[in-house]
């Protein structure tokens, strides 16, 4: 049997499972599955790809990202075809229980990265392939299978666009172009010349072809393997349902499986099948990365006196860690010497990545980076990190290992206006399943966090200020994630008052301002807003009868919400002081005052509780 | 004095109000003010552009969006040349109080719309455009000044391929290529070929200039006047800092005014500046479009006793009210036949608006809609409104009147999993001032929400479910923004039972269950969750001893959080039952069960607090 023979014959198989994994669960994207089986069959069969399926991890696998991630049944069934799951697991897909949920997911550990959500696959296909060629320098290959409806998301261009400039020849993207979206044709139809020169001026190189050629699909992918410089399209013209012309290019079939009725004639028309068929993935190179073992930490050291913004302390930090975490990189969109990303990237430039500005292909590359065991610190302003709420979500997905960092939090930036505040960032990054959210007042704090971020499994985030602040801390101090700080405290506190980042500093000055008129505020250094320490809160509330909340953040979601969950047994009020009114231009002191999160509006509030 | 000459004169004095409002505000943006000095001089006062600056809410002025908001001092500035803005308050600029922000907002009002977020200009360019040709009908143009930075943002990109797709050949983007980034140079400095290649791909007619020769940069736009079914794009090559040799084409002055001593060496350097310069915008002429009388819109009629998608309910809603709301606009992301927009769309195809996978364009093609009075309703997949997080977060600081609606919220949706599942939806858009929370749990309770989101003002989010849910309420009753309903209450309730949408169903069977029992529990129906309804929730705090609140919502920032909130000064524990474990694919009723959110764990936790 000639190679094109039998991957038709394996590509028969995989339609097979494709059709009766769906049916059976009564759901599922059958159609999307089927125009690209031919696409996945010869590229994991014919040779080019290599894989242990023994040894899913092995450092130097080929990766397989499925961006339209509805084709899950496909993806399913290439992995049976390969010997991997049995007909039997295929049926209970998208059951209750079942590794094989409706979307990938790391349930089946086969799968690199759940999509689901379209337009990501390709940016995650960038950090892997940019671990191999720039990190591990791995000779492996990364490849994603596109659906043309998804090339419409701005986050495919942008992940293009960047591809490009890090020349990732290592990269392949296989765009299967059906014709057919959700609720109709795209944009393109089948004018296939349209993603041609796109992908041609954006620095790709392209190779078009008829999707279900065996012979031109093994050709395109044997032809990537030979540029050099550049990402390659394998650009296909397909059919939606092919082989099944109950369903093949027809409207009104996304996402429908073939009813049980239909399923025999529909098999029939695939022809004979062959269960026993052996479908073979190559093996790879066994070669592994270079790794550098970890080096011992120093521990910051900061003058007492001295005032430093949070984000410069983050910079700092990552420069001082790196040390003990070479899995480390760092990514920045474009502000970097803002964020203070660039301390890092001046002395270690070869784990600095400039990601430009472009945050979501950023999230999705840091993923990429995460799934082949790096370490991603990702920064830009708080504000802007919203702009990647959807990468960042399919992330805890993933069991994404990526820390970001939003610098310029809150009104206290000043003169630069609403649109550069962070407003909404912790209840962003707080509404995340199991995710670390902190936001320390100094540097050394920060610097702490940094290094106890680096140390965590999963999605955290820190939130750093951009005006100096005061050391408030030893640089021995410790500072864990979940923990807080009592900063002030007496037998006689009345009141508890709670602050993180810029805020703590004006609690402070309230403290000191309210002791003249002798009243007693505990005053806690809330830096871990998820996990919160909750015995702390739980003695403050004991010793004390109210608590006020104060952040530089709109009240909906942040700190104030984040301490009434904690405590919502105890009998306690929490005022919470918050942004309320349209921010705007002006001093930071100014603006802290105009919204009532300053000192000033801490002690009437203090006052008016008394 | 010719126009070209007169031209520059201006063009000498808008520089001049650049430089010395920034040096005033001892902060912002000159350089990036300066390269695109001389291109919004030619625009602005070359005869083309149509504006009447006594009546800037004309409805056939042309348009103008800085997309690079950080040229704000080169907006404010040309508006003083035009004699709308004093000098006196140009030297005010970024101070709190002054209308003239660090970047631009709708407190200054010949401001469109907000921006500051790179990226966002274009969308609401083409949300403008679509406007006037395809509702309003009116002959005027949009312009959108954008920076090359900002070109790596994949919203660009959405927005430039919907622009070329709708035709819009009234939109005009002025690329104004001063090679120069925030920390460095572009990928593409001056290389001004990548972005002609790339838009002429997309579908766009190009024009290269000298963005420096008012000659090219007038011609440029005289030209595309004549340009007919495709957008242009004025490619410009520029220099950050232009006309100031101390910071011309230099490194290391991105966001840095000009310090106070080196101020008049700059201004000396312009040549003699002429304040009493007449700079004059050509007059619009002066049309309206037609508008269309609302008509009495008929009441919902549902039979009591079927069970319907609220999503369904929601296509039902926008086909019924669309009489009595002449001015509404409905978008969509390739997904209508899931959202049920399709039902408007069928109706109404002119007022439908395909916006394919591209959510950040829709929410900023929306913007420019209600930049220009329409009414519009924006639907996807709620998990997918957080693509478009950050240009949702825009439309508050440009006063926007949109509203969203996410369906497939939660758990609920079943197989498909959980990127499909939208679990953050609420706290991302209650951290928004001043926005509206919906989440009704019933089909004509849907549909009177739609009618009341219509009817108000500001930026509204309504969330569907995606099963059909029994009707609970008479096509009669009423229903409003704040409001909610008490379902079950009696003298005995010993808790109070909060839920919204699907969990509210789980509540009433959990009320059955107890009532078998001689529980008596108090069921509350939040349909609205922000504003939320204080005077209920105090009665239920003083008539029972403990809250129940049970979302198809991760447990921060929504129902829950917001019923702390609200009633954080009593003395009554809410005890939160939400999604907490990883979510996965199974059936609707195994998936409520899995993440304690279903009747089941309602009872456990009454049971436990009796």
């Amino acid at each position: 049997m000639s190679l094109e023979e039998k991957l038709h014959e394996i590509a028969r198989l995989i339609r097979y499972y494709c059709l009766i994994s769906t049916t059976s669960a009564g759901s599922g994207h059958p159609t999307s599955s089927l125009s690209a089986a031919d696409l996945m069959t010869a590229l994991l069969f014919g040779g080019v790809f290599k894989f242990d399926v023994d040894n899913p991890s092995h450092h130097n696998n080929d990766r397989l990202i499925f961006s339209k991630g509805h084709a899950s049944p496909l993806f399913y069934a290439q992995w049976a075809a390969a010997g991997v799951l049995q007909e039997k697991e295929l049926m209970n897909m998208r059951k209750f229980g079942c590794r094989l949920e409706g979307h990938p997911t790391k349930a089946f550990n086969f799968v690199e990265a759940a999509t689901g959500s379209l337009g990501q696959g390709l940016s995650m296909g960038v950090g892997i392939a940019m671990n191999a060629k720039y990190v591990d320098k791995l000779p492996y290959n990364t490849y994603v299978l596109l659906g043309d409806s998804e090339m419409a998301e701005g986050s495919q261009w942008e992940a293009i666009q960047i591809a490009a400039h890090y020349k990732l020849d290592n990269l392949t993207g296989i765009l299967d172009v059906n014709r057919l979206g959700q609720r109709g044709e795209t944009m393109y139809g089948h004018d296939l010349s349209v993603y041609e020169d796109r992908l041609s001026s954006f620095g790709w190189e392209t190779i078009v072809i008829d999707g279900h050629s065996m012979h031109e699909i093994h050709s395109a992918i044997e032809k990537t393997v030979h540029v050099k410089n550049k990402p390659v399209m394998i650009i296909a013209r397909t059919f939606k349902g092919k082989g099944v012309s109950l369903i093949e290019d027809k409207d009104g079939w996304h996402g429908k499986p073939v009813g049980k009725d239909d399923l025999k004639n529909a098999i029939a028309e695939l022809g004979e099948v062959d269960k026993g068929i052996i479908a073979e993935i190559a093996k790879p190179e066994d070669v592994r990365a270079d790794t550098r073992n970890a080096e011992e930490i120093k521990a910051p050291s900061y003058d007492p006196g001295v005032s430093v913004a949070t984000r410069k302390a983050y910079g700092n930090a990552l420069k001082r860690i790196y040390p003990g975490y070479p899995d480390m990189v760092v990514l920045d969109a474009e502000v970097s010497n803002s964020t203070y990303a660039e301390i890092f990237k001046n002395e270690y430039p070869d784990r600095f990545f400039e990601m430009y500005i472009a945050e979501q292909n950023m999230a999705g590359t840091a993923l990429g980076f995460s799934i082949r065991g790096k370490i991603p610190f990702v920064s830009t302003f708080a504000a802007f990190l919203t702009r990647a709420y959807d990468q960042i979500r399919m992330g805890q997905y993933s069991d994404a290992n990526i820390k970001y960092c939003g610098s310029h939090a809150g009104v206290s930036i000043g003169e630069d206006g609403a649109s550069q505040m962070g407003l909404e960032d912790i209840a962003m990054f707080r509404a995340i399943l199991d995710s670390v959210v902190l936001y320390p007042s100094d540097a050394i704090s920060t610097e702490r966090l940094v290094e106890e971020m680096a140390g965590h499994k999963g999605i955290s985030y820190i939130r750093t200020t951009r005006g100096a602040t005061p050391i408030l801390y030893d640089n021995q101090e410790e500072f864990h994630i979940g923990g807080s700080k009592v900063l002030r405290s007496s037998e006689d506190d009345s009141i508890t008052v709670i602050g993180a980042g810029i805020t703590l500093h004006e609690a402070l000055k309230a403290y000191d301002e309210l002791k003249k008129e002798n009243v007693a505020v505990r005053v806690i250094d809330l830096y871990s807003i998820k996990p919160i320490d909750l015995n702390t809160l739980q003695e403050a509330a004991h010793a004390t009868k109210a608590f006020i909340t104060v952040e530089d953040h709109f009240s909906e979601g942040g700190i104030g919400e984040a301490v009434r969950s904690a405590i919502t047994e105890m009998h306690i009020p929490v005022h919470s002081l918050a942004v309320r009114k349209m921010p705007r231009s002006g001093k930071p002191a100014e603006l802290l005052d105009y919204e009532d999160i300053s000192s000033k509006a801490i002690i009437s509030k203090v006052r008016s509780l008394l």
